[in-house]
């Protein structure tokens, strides 16, 4: 088949996906060029019709270096009508079918200026929750209401004693959804009543944020009766909604409360250092395209094996340059106790909220005053003066 | 803080899933002991409340055996309670928090009766698929409209060669979105007809399947736009836009078309026999579950690294026993030309749908005429008689 020369009417700007590769040099050129083809017209590319779908359509590898021993970075732009408007094919172009092939990762993204300017991003960002919380210097504080089998009264007793010790945001363990022993709207109604009464009692402002993980037309309606309970923000897992209905959530200004991401599911893209998307882009620059306001992630040395140095990448990728799409909280989380605190503060800074989970359990009977101490720990000056 | 016994009203019901997990044999049985733990209750077991907490809700290693070197199987039982009825948190309870970690795959799930009847899956499956194309035996045929970059009328055109050869399920390649060259609403209508009218020529049963991959909210319409059209089924990455949409899509009898699944995005998943989720269950046990009639892969010795047995084993997940859920089409893609349908249909069999892509143009000038032979290939008895 023949096809008549094609002339697209497009902008010229183009975006760039920078991409490591594996393999010897002439392998990874090779590969770098075949993403160009793969991830746009996946078309013989002898057959394809002259004019503008090989000019423009096709993607180009704008650079191509080497990055260590057998390993390569390639920046690949490509045309910006290509990605639509559409968060999933914005994902599909830069790493659908090339998920299935081995030996490529997709570093970062250097979106264009009407790409960026489609995605409005975290409503509230680092800054908008430092209001909310009336914070302007010290790392917030999180937890999460659990062990998973508690009835949604003593999880509102728990969320109760956290409140009174001035954690700044209490959410869901990310397990529990509508189980039949914790059923959801009962969960969070109490829960938000908990957290409600232990700042009145306190005068603190502490939130709630129920997980409203599920299939995307609930995610909205709880979304929305979450706020109608009294809950402060939410808690969301992308990888298990897909992101787009986070970034719909995040646009919907009759919702308008605090997003906090959960990366369950997520850990096939991150686990290989050659294959799946880095720290930086999957945590950082992803989740705030889908309007994230707070990226939860395990933190090195716990129970995951997140090396310190992917740790430094979300956070680098939480606060790099992306136009007018704001900033947002790294929140590392799992293992952490009262004795690390220091340690993680000389690590993150102070831009950060640290989530503590079964660790509180370990300070000692009364929760509310290993909170509490928490609470002094991260509000005096560090280093100490 | 100490916890009164907890009693849950549990109907004692379980449900198991199957991991691959790699180390010596002692880190391997911590491994399987703390997936367990992990996945469920996420909490220092010492401090855990007694009675059905750490009787029940945390996960139970039910048997735990050598698999290779190095490697180990262990199943682990779960309270169908847990899950819920939601297909986000059953996803979140296989195979959530241990995404993030090293040396886990999930190979299998064992659901209980009442999981399973939770989930109606597809709502055609290969012998829905086989009354709708009134094709009792042989496999069936696929292709996808492109490049990207031509036309809606291009494309429409090419829909209508491809449907006069005789090729059943004429799909949108998968990065076709709603983009200004060729818009969703423009092109939907044109090819749709297009088939149609090629229908009306030769008698035919083709049908076109647009790709409604987009925010979840705008499958639905997207759904029932392309249902108005005139459109037989509909192309969907649930790896994009998550799984549940295609849950609710197949469950919703004012749409009630099939539905073909789409790789894309979910590569990272599969690339490495150490991590993330087997070809079996992914691309065959949940694909199933979430309602897809049919799942499109990558065929061995096509350009993407999918093996033999891997291909072999998303078959087996099609068709494995999943209660009333019902059996679907394995669809390999990529590579595919005239000269493979002997070599395929010996190692697939006919209960298969063959997608061809930017081989159909390497067949000749003719695309309907390369359609055509390539309709007789796979109507011819195999072995040839």
């Amino acid at each position: 088949m023949r096809f008549d020369p094609v002339h697209i009417p497009l902008s010229g700007e183009r975006f760039v996906a920078a991409y490591s590769i594996c393999g010897d040099e002439r392998q990874a050129r090779e590969t770098a060029h075949s993403i160009c083809v793969e991830q746009t017209v996946e078309f013989p590319e002898d057959l394809l019709p002259e004019g503008d779908i090989p000019e423009h359509i096709v993607g180009r590898v704008e650079t191509f270096s080497q990055e260590g021993a057998g390993r390569w970075t390639a920046t690949i732009s490509f045309a910006s009508e290509v990605a639509g408007a559409e968060l999933t094919q914005l994902f599909n172009l830069v790493f659908g079918n090339i998920s299935l092939q081995e030996g490529i990762r997709l570093e970062r993204l250097q979106l264009s200026p009407s790409l960026l300017h489609m995605y409005g991003g975290p409503r509230f960002g680092r800054s908008g929750l430092r209001q909310i919380f009336q914070e302007p210097r010290r790392p917030l504080l999180s937890t999460a209401l659990k062990p998973l089998g508690l009835s949604a009264d003593s999880l509102a007793r728990l969320a109760h004693a956290c409140a009174r010790g001035g954690i700044d945001l209490i959410k869901d363990d990310h397990g529990l959804a509508d189980q039949s022993f914790a059923p959801w709207s009962e969960r969070v109604k109490r829960c938000a009543a908990a957290v409600g009464d232990a700042n009145a009692l306190t005068g603190g402002n502490s939130v709630y944020l129920p997980n409203i993980t599920s299939s995307c037309d609930r995610v909205i309606e709880r979304a929305h009766e979450a706020k109608r309970a009294g809950a402060g923000g939410v808690l969301l897992a992308p990888g298990l909604t897909g992101f787009s209905v986070m970034r719909e959530l995040a646009a919907d200004s009759s919702f308008g409360l605090p997003i906090m991401s959960h990366p369950s599911y997520l850990g096939a893209y991150l686990t290989h250092p050659d294959n799946g998307v880095s720290h930086f882009a999957l945590l950082g620059q992803f989740m705030r395209l889908a309007g994230a306001d707070a990226v939860i992630f395990p933190n090195y040395g716990g129970r995951f094996s997140f090396s310190r140095e992917a740790c430094q990448d979300i956070v680098n990728g939480t606060v790099a340059p992306m136009g007018r799409i704001a900033s947002i909280f790294p929140t590392p989380g799992g293992g952490m106790t009262l004795e690390r605190v220091d340690e993680m503060r000389a690590m993150y800074g102070d831009d950060v909220i640290f989530l503590i989970g079964g660790g509180l359990f370990r300070g000692g009977s009364d929760v509310t005053d290993t909170c509490r101490r928490l609470r002094d720990a991260v509000s005096s000056p560090f280093p100490a003066q």
